[in-house]
């Protein structure tokens, strides 16, 4: 079934008793910078520091209570390990999570702050699979996968239909692109609401799976992706690259250099902590990678989730 | 001529046009980490980085169009420098800045790059003074003082405006003290709106000339203040010392300790880049200075400008 509008709009009620609206926010530095009207959609403000919670959320709580008694499983070491952890917490049932022994202790220590139960293995993804099953067997918990879901990507819809609530004449909304759950939200709640409005996918050269992808008209999956943006390593799955393929009128890649450097600025000039991988759009358009001058644009921050003690600036 | 609520919500009218409203953001680990409801008003996300703004925008609009032509003074190397300097590009009016030379060259570039004149002079009160005068006997500037001015004072209680209209029902606000430009205003707001509220304000431990003022009933000097909070060094003024006497509850003095920790723990979990300055209530809250355990508490989080390659906790 593809993600409808519909589909989101009861995500956001679903998910309105825990989950953040986030502020949309203006930086008049910014647009100078960068030639255009620029919105942003402050998702790093989310609990859990990420848009993530947003899907997490939408698909714990679209669980009938039998599914939920057995609780939910993932793997990963990312923002959507904390996002199911809290979203199971919310809900009182309980979250597996999957990491590689490998994760650093700070993430492990996040999850398991949020009362999931952590299994951990080799950091393969082989590994990661097989003991999602050995879980899965165990318990029966229902799998929520970080992107692959429509549940999932209709939760992250919820962040778009926010902001065009808010601002209802975007020319264009940039989201970044790892395995596309959020930018295939973002498509649909966009597209549906605004027809017309642009959808553009941002991703780091380095990264840039989705970009082939969608010039070969077929998923190529990531093959060892280099870049400071660890939200972004991720493939498309057969849920998202329809939905992209459909709705999102390009992507663009963006250099290492240009993703540190609107990282940088945003902090210091917009007074926002966010992640790498949330500078991706912002560095579309500060690379003029995108024809949007004088454009009023949507962007979305996807999260905020940074080691304070090494930060890219610092060498 | 004491500053009226009226007189709060006229800054709030004259300055719409050009100030955010800024957010009211929470933080779930920030409420179970001190024991309230804490609702930061992110002034941080003000113009300029600082709640500043505010106070400079109300007196530069305050001006009648003769007294603007002849444009507006101040000595500051801090966050007013660069909102009076904003304040008057925006009404196309001259301002000059009188700097010690000794100012970092970011505040010196910021400051010009709002297109003001500096002027620089000697790091000591008497040169900046002096230097002040002379700009003002050569131009005829208008002199706009960082927080011992009505008009300043006003402007600044708008923040404590718009957080009371968002979120009525607080049992107390907190804000720091330099000067007392931001508490007075702050206390003038809340006390008129919310009769019952507590108005607290905070200050370092090493520059708590407010807390013996209030103690001795008569306004002592900051006399070699020393702490990380760079933004309250200064000493209180003829106009804000009685609002404080006559409407803050109370005075509590934080540790540079808990200033440090209080600011890491906002960048980390609410993902909000703030200065030192802006910690300063929030360390009273995690300190346990002030007793609001359970209770709705607004802190004002003044402003966000720092240094990101010197960060307090990188040693």
């Amino acid at each position: 079934m593809p993600v409808t509008l519909e589909d989101i709009r009861r995500a956001a009620e679903r998910i309105s008793p825990h989950a953040h609206r986030t502020p949309v926010l203006t930086c008049e530095s910014l647009n100078r910078r960068v030639g255009a009207r620029v919105y942003l959609k402050c998702e790093n403000l989310q609990r859990v520091g990420a848009f993530k919670f947003r899907g997490a959320c939408n698909a714990v709580l679209s669980l009938s209570d039998a599914e939920a008694a057995r609780g939910v499983v993932a793997h990963s070491s990312g923002n959507h390990a904390q996002a199911l952890a809290l979203a199971a917490r919310l809900r009182g049932i309980p979250a597996h999570i999957v990491m590689p022994e490998s994760a650093p202790a700070v993430k492990k220590a996040a999850v398991a702050g949020y009362g999931a139960r952590i299994t951990f293995c080799a950091p393969t993804l082989e590994a990661r699979e097989a003991a999602q099953e050995r879980v899965v067997a165990a318990t029966g918990a229902v799998v929520v996968h970080p992107y692959n879901d429509e549940r999932v990507i209709a939760g992250q819809g919820t962040a778009a239909l926010e902001l065009l609530q808010e601002i209802p004449d975007l020319d264009a909304i940039i989201a970044s692109i790892g395995g596309g759950g959020l930018v295939s939200g973002t498509a649909v709640a966009a597209t549906e609401l605004s027809p017309g409005i642009r959808v553009v996918g941002a991703e780091p050269e380095g990264a840039d799976d989705a970009y082939r992808s969608l010039a070969a008209g077929r998923i190529i999956p990531s093959h060892n992706p280099r870049t400071i943006a660890d939200g972004l390593l991720t493939s498309l799955g057969d849920r998202t690259f329809p939905i992209i393929q459909q709705r999102v009128d390009g992507i663009v890649t963006v250099s290492e250099e240009a993703i540190i450097a609107a990282m940088r600025f945003i902090w210091e000039r917009a007074k926002l902590i966010i992640e790498p991988s949330a500078a991706v759009p912002v560095a579309a358009l500060w690379e003029r990678k995108v024809d949007l001058a004088g454009r009023r644009v949507g962007v979305i921050l996807s999260g905020g989730n940074v080691d304070l003690d090494r930060l890219p600036w610092q060498g």
